[in-house]
């Protein structure tokens, strides 16, 4: 028998001092080791983006018991590749997780999300990854009562791998009582008026990024967006290979163009 | 008769200022009004990110004959949403393009593609979006051999349109003379070796993301690497809805645990 404990990494966009890295490692320790490298603050909607032209810096830090933590100067993918290269060096995760993010990751915002940026970033090196991300945007939110539900889905994965090319994008409703999981597709949506045009004392314009949700599916009931305000939590199965196969075949008379 | 010409909003992850926006620009405005919005410097590798946390600044440029350009301080994708909402106000562009990226954006690329992010963000406000991509890595490259194709597919999609949650990836060899255009799905391939330690004069360690593409598929033949390596404008359409759908419905039992 193998008693070795399984190796996690974990990484977020909301910085490695959040409550919901905190709390996500607390719910591990107990039958993985946990290796922790999230960005030094907050990097929401970093989406894949990784840096390029900046140098970085990581940092030891204590912060969270019974883990091995690092905050990264970089982005929330910039952590994942640094842990993997410089920190675990030849010691492979067995799972790569991010989260607990504080905010909603369903329907488009799959693509914006730092946290999903971890998962698709693990996935790209073959590693069974997850996204975990809390529709209550309160960073303070007690986040305990997602124990069960994320130790069932960790152990699931790591027990029997995800194939190639997909990681998961779980998403908890911001209730105290779940309805169960639901598995289903990413919603549609739209975010709308969003920038804001403020004048700057000195009599410039600025501007603020900030934005309005719609559901562009309103009478959808296989989504994640349906899914979520009924209080289930979602699991949606998203690819690497964003090819759209019916599309591809349509166009093949591109070709003699 | 409607002689108005139609409006192209053109941005990308190389600033302004660079070579390929200035020739994807020069290609077009026979036909089209042209409105440039791009980031101040560059922004390579910044995927879908927008900016959460920092205010954005914009200045009118005079820099591209027949055009109205504006940089921004923010990200690609900010560029895109702050022209739609601030910019161009009422005037919904009727197609977007992200580009002329210098850098092969096909592969997995796909996903850490900033001018890719300029479709994918396109795309998202049901606009038709189109990221061009060379792989020719020099910044002074003489691009103007692109111009048949990169006219030809944008005539296509102004007059065809793009179904809703589609955009379209095209790469362009590094060659002077192209094979034609192979429509194809995105390859898998993998970074390795990405950061670099560095030791500051001062002591300490720093760190550069670098990386060696290895080519995951060698023995494929009908994906991008293939058809760029053969001397074909790749074309790739590329879904928002990044649901995998196999898995889903493996998964189902799921919501039973």
């Amino acid at each position: 028998m193998n008693f070795k404990k399984p190796l996690i990494l974990i990484s977020n966009d909301d910085g490695y001092r959040s409550n919901g890295i905190r709390t996500l490692v607390s719910f591990l320790t107990d039958f993985a080791d946990v290796v922790v490298c999230a960005p030094e603050s907050g990097r929401s909607g970093f989406s894949c983006a990784f840096s390029v032209v900046d140098y970085l810096l990581i940092k030891r830090q204590h912060n969270i018991p019974d883990c091995e933590v690092w905050s990264c100067t970089g982005t929330p993918v910039d952590c994942v590749k640094i842990a993997l290269d410089q920190i675990l060096k030849d010691r492979k995760p067995d799972l790569i997780l991010g989260g607990i993010n504080h905010g909603d990751n369903s329907s488009v915002n799959n693509h914006y999300s730092g946290t999903m940026g971890i998962a698709y970033e693990g996935c790209m090196k073959y590693i069974p990854s997850i996204a975990f991300s809390s529709c209550d945007y309160n960073p303070e939110a007690d986040l305990s009562h997602l124990r069960d539900y994320v130790r069932i889905i960790v152990k699931k994965v790591l027990a029997e791998g995800l194939p190639k090319g997909v990681c998961l994008n779980v998403n908890f409703p911001k209730t105290e009582h779940f309805a169960g999981i639901k598995v289903c597709r990413m919603g549609f949506g739209s975010w709308t008026r969003e920038v804001e045009c403020c004048k700057h004392p000195r009599g410039f314009n600025y501007y603020w990024m900030t934005g309005h949700y719609r559901n562009d599916e309103p009478s959808a009931t296989d989504n994640d967006q349906w899914a979520l305000e009924h209080g289930y939590v979602t699991v949606t199965p998203s690819k690497i290979d964003v090819t759209d196969y019916d599309m591809l075949n349509k166009m093949k008379d591109w070709e003699s163009l």
